[in-house]
């Protein structure tokens, strides 16, 4: 099906240039001419697949959705920390995804359309994270998925808004420092410190 | 000195006037005369304190520092989950100062000098944070202290993003499964928990 399969790569190439666009001229000013300029291709050919700015949007959100995804895939068996790691901006490629994903924040505050694409995403990696670390027996393992994402878009904040504090130590002593004690509280086997439940 | 007092009492207000402004318009449609309509004042009387629409953005950004700052010190002395969920969106004004919050960070992606201002309000937060550990002889204070304002912004991004799926017990509880074994990892009379230090 070589139609089928161009079109996949058009689309996935169309959400790549649209993460560049929107990293260059931000959320608000990106243009559909920039869309194409960034994917070297006219106008008219990015209209053919992405209707409108709001179709340019969500495609550079759902991209960011799929390579989060398929880092938790590509990660797994990894030391949790260097899997935590994967996710925040450690190169080029994460740095951008990061600058533009804040910007969907940003926006997700006064659309609804956008939090319920933050809410779907988060779902989708809680969820997984949670089903893997309850099968590693890790008590309340829907808990622990929430800290350890929250620690990973805390850091990433930082690293987003201070690039030259935050180096790959910095980053990887921070992550350790919240995940080790955190899956070591919540690992029966292994565990010497009991979590205080506050009612 | 009744002038002083008023024209502190004015900004003040401005300020609080400006973040309601940019909550309801955003921060990019926000305009004079929004900031006018919250403070219950002419536009002149703004331009007069505020003379641009940056200055309106950096005031709202102060006060929102200055918020943060104060209650770090009004909460002293109390438990440490209690004292993280104060700074959690968890009423009605913390909910608005995050939702500010999320846009500037949004903001701080492509314009230097609200990095700066993100920067220096960190700074802030986590060098008292840090100093206030550091006497209750916490090991890494500084450290633990960044790894707790992570857990913070991290949550903050979740509740906001899905105000819903997020009561007070499960901020509560997210919060209390990264501070409490982090806590203890760091503080050696009680620790029973070995930090790894990854090199």
């Amino acid at each position: 099906m070589p139609k089928q399969v161009d079109h996949a790569e058009r689309r996935s190439r169309l959400a790549e240039a649209a993460i560049t666009a929107i990293d260059d001229r931000g959320l608000d000013a990106v243009r559909m001419v920039d869309v194409a300029r960034a994917a070297n291709l006219t106008t008219g050919a990015v209209v053919h697949y992405l209707h409108s700015k709001d179709d340019v949007l969500m495609a550079a959100f759902d991209q960011v959705g799929i390579r989060s995804a398929r880092r938790l895939v590509e990660t797994r068996g990894m030391d949790p920390v260097e899997r935590a790691m994967a996710y925040l901006p450690h190169d080029a490629e994460t740095a951008r995804e990061w600058r533009v994903f804040l910007q969907f924040w940003g926006r997700g505050v006064s659309d609804a359309a956008f939090r319920e694409r933050h809410r779907k995403g988060y779902e989708a990696i809680a969820g997984a994270l949670r089903e893997e670390l309850a099968r590693l027996n890790t008590h309340s393992a829907g808990l622990v998925a929430d800290a350890m994402i929250a620690a990973v878009d805390g850091i990433a904040v930082r690293v987003a808004m201070e690039p030259d504090a935050w180096d790959t130590p910095r980053m990887r002593d921070t992550l350790a420092a919240v995940i080790l004690p955190l899956l070591a509280a919540h690992q029966p086997q292994t565990s010497t410190v009991t979590p205080i439940r506050k009612d």
